[in-house]
Formats: C-alpha cells, sequence, structure tokens
C-alpha cells in the first residue's frame, strides 16, 4: 500500500503513528505530496481524494481511503486485533466519541486558529482567512485542554488504559500547537505527564 | 436505554433513523431537552455531554453516549449485524470516510450558515455568530451537493448499493437545509432522486 503525504504536518502524522502502532510502517511505500507548492488542489491528487487533504492510503487494488480517521478504522480491522478502535461495542462507541471531541474541540481548533489567525502556510495557500473565527477556535482550544486533562485523572489514556486513536488525535494537536505558539499551561499537569508518556512511545520515535 | 433528545432538531433525527433502521426505537425512552430554553447548557445536562449538544444516549448503567457518529457506531455493533457502519475492512473504511465528507462538507456547512449567517435559534442561544464565516460555509454546502450527486451516479445509496450512516447523516443534512433555505439544486436530479427514495424509507416516517 502507498501513504501519499508530506512529512512533518498533523494529519500525516496521525496516519503515521498509526501505522507504526499496528507494526505496518515497512509495508508502506510513502509518496511526498507537494503541499507548499499546491500540488493537494491540482485535479490529479483531487481524484485521489475530493476534499483536497493529505494523508491518502492508496491500496494494492487501486482504492483510495482518505479522512485520517476512516484510514486508521480501515487499518485497525485489516491488521490483526483492534487495538487502536476499541474491541466491544461500548469500547467503540466510547474511542469513537472521544475522538470526535479531542478533533473537533482540540486538533481542528487549532487548525483553524492556525490558518486563520496565523499567517498559516502563506498567502498563496491560504485563500480564505477568517481571524475572528481563528481566535474563537483558539479558545475552544484551550477549553478542550483543561477537559483532557480532566480525562485522565484516573487513567493513564485519554480513553482509559490503552494508548488509542483518541491519544493520537491528540498528539496530532500538539504538534499543531506547537506551530500556531499553544503550549499545555502549566496548571494542567496530568496533560502534560500523558503527553511525557505517549512521546516516549516507540512508534512516536517512528512515525516522524 | 433512555436518549436525551428534542424532537425536529437535525442532529437527534440522525440518531432516531439509527433506531429506526435497527429496529430499536420502543426499546427507547425518550427524554426532551428544552434546548430553546438553554437546558442543554446548564451544569446537569454538561454532566451527561461536556460538549452541550443532543442527543446523548444513556445506557442503563448510567454510561452516557454523545456524538451521532459514535452513538450509531455503539448500536450498531451492540444489536445484530452491522447494517449501518459496514462489515469488512474496507468497508468501515469507505463509510466511515464517506461520512466524515458528508458531515463536514455539507451537514456541518449548513449548520454553521444556519448558525452564524441566519438568525439561528435566536439572540440568547447565539452566543457567537460570525456572518461571513456562516457565508463561506453554505459555498462549501452547495458545492458538496455537487459531490454528492456524483457519488450516486452508479448505485441507489451515498456509499453504494446499501442504506449506511452516510445516508442518515445527508438525511439530517437535508433537514436543517430546509430550515436554513437551501433546496437541492434542479440539476442534480440523481439526489434529488436519492432524497426521494430514502424518504420513502419505513425508517425516516418512525423516526420523526
Amino acid at each position: 500500500m502507498k501513504i501519499h503525504d508530506i512529512a512533518g504536518f498533523a494529519n500525516p502524522l496521525r496516519v503515521r503513528i498509526a501505522l507504526a502502532e499496528k507494526g505496518l510502517l515497512d509495508q508502506v511505500e510513502f509518496v511526498p505530496v507537494d503541499v507548499m507548492g499546491g500540488e493537494h488542489r491540482k485535479p490529479a491528487f483531487l481524484a485521489k481524494n475530493p476534499s483536497g487533504t493529505v494523508p491518502v492510503l492508496e491500496l494494492d487494488d487501486g482504492t483510495f481511503l482518505s479522512e485520517c480517521t476512516a484510514i486508521t478504522e480501515y487499518l485497525d480491522h485489516a491488521h490483526g486485533e483492534k487495538t487502536l478502535t476499541g474491541r466491544t461495542a461500548l469500547e467503540r462507541g466510547i474511542i469513537h466519541m472521544l475522538q470526535r471531541k479531542v478533533e473537533a474541540g482540540f486538533l481542528n481548533a487549532v487548525g483553524a486558529y492556525f490558518h486563520h489567525a496565523t499567517d498559516g502556510l502563506g498567502p498563496v495557500l491560504e485563500t480564505y482567512q477568517n481571524q475572528d473565527w481563528g481566535r474563537h477556535q483558539r479558545e475552544i482550544a484551550l477549553k478542550t485542554l483543561v477537559w483532557m486533562d480532566g480525562l485522565l485523572e484516573e487513567h493513564d489514556y485519554l480513553a482509559g488504559d490503552q494508548f488509542t486513536v483518541v491519544d493520537i488525535t491528540a498528539m496530532a494537536g500538539f504538534a499543531f500547537a506547537s506551530a500556531a505558539g499553544i503550549a499545555i499551561p502549566d496548571d494542567l499537569t496530568r496533560l502534560t505527564a500523558w503527553h511525557q508518556r505517549v512521546t516516549a512511545r516507540p512508534s512516536l520515535a517512528r512515525a516522524v
């Protein structure tokens, strides 16, 4: 299988961590997409993913899968035990719920701040900016961090005692936050400890 | 189990259709939430769902599940064959991907237009409005409809030959679009036929 993406960006990192956690990195050919040159907005790439976003998974039969959580869903079902998205109905419901809340309230909120209220990827690529929206989303991101810290009161990971796709989404959010100049507030000590714990996982080093 | 929601709103409709498709409506007690009175923003409700959104599923053991697709994921796994979210790894990946694209590009885009660029739910509940963001999202919704029409070129439903959660998300989008004054453009004939086909399903009548 192939992954069309770009190293060092937040959303590609999500699928790279998932691949590393599943032990699949050596089964993948990475095809670089020139995002800074706008390749993801051109017809050849839009035929792979009409949303114009990276990463995209290309299967050996030519099927293209986009959207990070959809790619993770596929990988977790196609390769061994379901370690990232939950085994039972209830585990799957809770993990799906928390992934969405971390994604909408943190990763995507930080992304909106970066793209709308900072220079983002520069004037050529940022064709629509809305400063007020970006600043509003930054406030949402900061509130979500407080809620995430609370999730860690009784567990080592955001969805419980196991590392899941929820932690992956949060790590991508922190990669984006770092680029956007947003740090974990000092009083969120559980979140700081979680960040150190997850950063130390072998998959994180392999995924970069 | 209980569903905390309000009749006639787009997101509650999603879970009601899922329940009807799974044959579970008679196993649910519906608990009305006074959204127009702001009940969903008060501490008692935020303890059930910190995002302050309806619907919320309350299981018999007291567990609360929020986020429509998470509730649907749970219901589809806990009750019989997986008819709404896919059976194989590839089906699950494709359905997950399309659900997200229809949700972000259509349902949530129409929702953003409604809440930000119209009166929405009125001045008491619409505490942050961003007109320009709302109008921008309306354009995204209209482009997404063209893409959705294309999905129907070879199949009766948005993810293929079977009705899935992707069709549910789209139907909720059209319920919202109707309230926001957005209709299916006349030239999107496949989408119009799809809308009639889905509207005729027994689950749609039962879900209201």
